[in-house]
């Protein structure tokens, strides 16, 4: 219904009736958690026979027992098993523990501290920018604001971050020193960078030598559909452009395995992989192998990991198309309310017009909680106060029903409020 | 014998006698690395129960699902039980992953870069410098090095460090930021600090608000023998003294389950592990907490740990007691040689009298890898070249037996050629 064109009594009863109607949907009474995007309990059983067969493995390696010190790349088959799913040399890769973001956050943080290679630290550099497409990843800004970077705020777009805002301002700005992007199934938008888009960020003419691109690869395996998202390799593209050490990329098994307790990567070119270790040495004795051998005689291979996703999309799949079943009955032709059809990933994206934190603030007043309006932008900054991040994992369907039906209703009374306001 | 008294002449019948006597050992052929405390691959084998009932374990937590995110401070069964081993409150604990020279390393790049608690980031400070008690473990110097802390080298007495000459210093140099302490079978030495020690740390007037003591209680529970050094507890001393914000102390399970497989943790002060948790936040996802239940199921509790390292102390202890019966019947009463007789912890100390890289040297030429002489010293300069650190933990008896023989002649040799020297 389009609200714009009622009158304020309309408007005004209307509001009566959504109320009525959340007073209904809330009779069920149940309480929902979607801020984070968690693994459910079925998708965690997925990984138990990897703790079943921990006692019997071999944990003797060729390079040493993966259950003494050493091998602080981690265990070989851990990197080439890493290296097949980033598709590099397994040179290219370094093993860690089970978080990415720490990953992530150590690698920004020899940044400022040493430099890049023979670069001069950021710390000594004065103002340091990133480049943040939005909506995006929280935990990626909360790094820049703990360590002062200001953030770039560019739109993203159905094929990737907006291109030619970054292009000028890459080229033009030495501050600018990085870029975080989810290319594929991206969080939370669902969108998978085109061809060119990665064609573009791989080779853009860059002012800062020390540039580099955050590639948080998250959501590598994790299609929702046997036809999955086909993200182009930016290493190759890289690679023949001779920009090959401008890219850092990221993967963990956080959503394969078990949730903070997997396994997780980086993949770099042996410049950037050498110079990471050199830090490293300093700062960690290594990574926990044992779970290493663990994870890779579990998930084996890429084909093998193709399978065990599989058994974590039935268990999605369901929650993604009864939010899309319902949100297009309600909303179907509506102006005001748009919202992704992720093929992969852990998200919905929902966009409305002037009214998300409103929306929020319905749904938790009834227990259904979302992820804070404004969260995906920068300082939590969401000028048009548009995003909302579904987070459909963790519920069961039943939950998922309910918060549906509660979001739905909350964004047709924030919707209705907004208009008897501009009426009024 | 005392080969100062020698003539040169006799002084190179020996040497010819000692380098015969060099070949003769080295028949055996064996290669021995003994650079690094290592635990031998028969105690890697005590904790192969624990991996073995991962399987059965529940890892639903009251605070939620092991196997998920959340729970960033660590389970807290496994806070309850580092509370016990450092015998605080499980809320004055943070469990991580098994590295805790990396939670080492985060504190002071959290001091460097944010600053603790509410003071100046030591970034901006100016020069830092750290207090470095030697012989020590040279990756708490590197720690130093890599973030350019300047360090004073402090010597180590039969009670832990000297404390005539650390508190001037503490109390009148706001620049001095910490202090590295392993307070129980030091690393090298084998010294448990005395309690006049402790309480003089805890308590010691220092010039800087935010000075802090590193108390790596790497070998809080490795006894070698039934009656173990006790350690005064120093949270008990500063909690007494209104110190208590000064101490961070670290353990881990590296030689009680797994080396570097294992879990880890930092006790401090409640305000101190609030600000750290803080910083956590930006920094990582969480601690692997699969492995923590793990721990938690196989380690129960401090009297269960006890019971596990007498397991090790009975692999151990005749490595050690082999060094000694030697050691003592090639140098009983000499003056050129000293060595450490530790009733708990990894290493022994060999302290000669400026030829302790010759020594090491003569045993690489053999095959039987030490330690690099210096290494236990700030900047790797032992500047009376004199310490020798030995781990013998790794290689079997044979292979001991083996590596103490070219040791003792190595030293023979070394000393004759110094004092050949001398003559000369």
């Amino acid at each position: 219904m389009d609200y714009s064109k009622l009158s304020a009594e309309e408007l005004k009863e209307l509001l009566q009736q959504e109320q009525k109607e959340l007073k209904k949907i809330t009779k069920r009474g149940l309480t929902v958690d979607m801020t984070r995007g968690r693994p459910a309990k079925d998708q965690l059983e997925i990984a138990m026979p990897m703790l079943q067969r921990a006692g019997e493995l071999d944990y003797a390696l060729k390079a040493g027992d993966a259950r003494n010190y050493g091998q602080p790349q981690g265990i070989r088959p851990a990197m080439e098993l890493f290296a097949e799913i980033f598709d590099v040399k397994p040179e290219e890769v370094i093993v860690a523990d089970g978080s990415s973001l720490n990953i992530m956050y150590n690698v920004i943080q020899f940044a400022m501290q040493f430099g890049v290679l023979d670069n001069e630290p950021w710390n000594n550099q004065g103002k340091i920018k990133f480049i943040c497409p939005a909506p995006g990843y929280d935990r990626h800004f909360s790094i820049c604001e703990k360590f002062g970077i200001e953030m770039i705020t560019v739109p993203m777009t159905k094929t990737g971050p907006d291109m030619d805002v970054i292009e000028p301002l890459v080229a033009s700005d030495a501050s600018i020193k990085g870029i975080w992007c989810v290319p594929k199934y991206s969080n939370p938008t669902g969108v998978t960078f085109s061809d060119k888009t990665v064609e573009r960020i791989a080779t853009m003419k860059v002012a800062a030598k020390d540039f580099r691109v955050f590639w948080d690869n998250a959501y590598a395996v994790h299609a929702l559909y046997d036809t999955d998202d086909k993200l182009k390799n930016i290493f190759d593209v890289a690679r023949k452009a001779g920009t090959i050490d401008r890219i850092y990329s990221f993967a963990s098994t956080s959503k394969v395995t078990f949730g903070g307790s997997g396994i997780s990567a980086i993949a770099a070119s042996e410049t950037n992989i050498k110079s990471l270790l050199k830090h490293m040495f300093f700062m960690t004795i290594g990574p926990n192998k044992v779970v290493q051998v663990m994870h890779v005689d579990f998930l084996k291979d890429l084909d093998n990991i193709k399978k065990i996703m599989k058994q974590h999309a039935a268990i999605l799949r369901p929650k993604f198309e009864l939010f899309e079943k319902k949100f297009s009955e309600a909303f179907e032709g509506e102006e005001y309310v748009q919202w992704s059809k992720p093929r992969g990933g852990y998200f919905i994206s929902v966009d409305v017009k002037g009214c998300a934190k409103r929306i929020v603030e319905i749904a938790a007043s009834v227990d259904v909680k979302f992820t804070a309006a404004g969260s995906t932008f920068p300082y939590k900054l969401d000028d048009a106060d548009s995003n909302i991040r579904i987070a459909p994992s963790c519920p069961n369907l039943e939950e998922m029903d309910y918060a549906i039906d509660v979001l739905i209703n909350a964004i047709k009374i924030a919707e209705i409020e907004l208009q008897l306001k501009r009426k009024q």
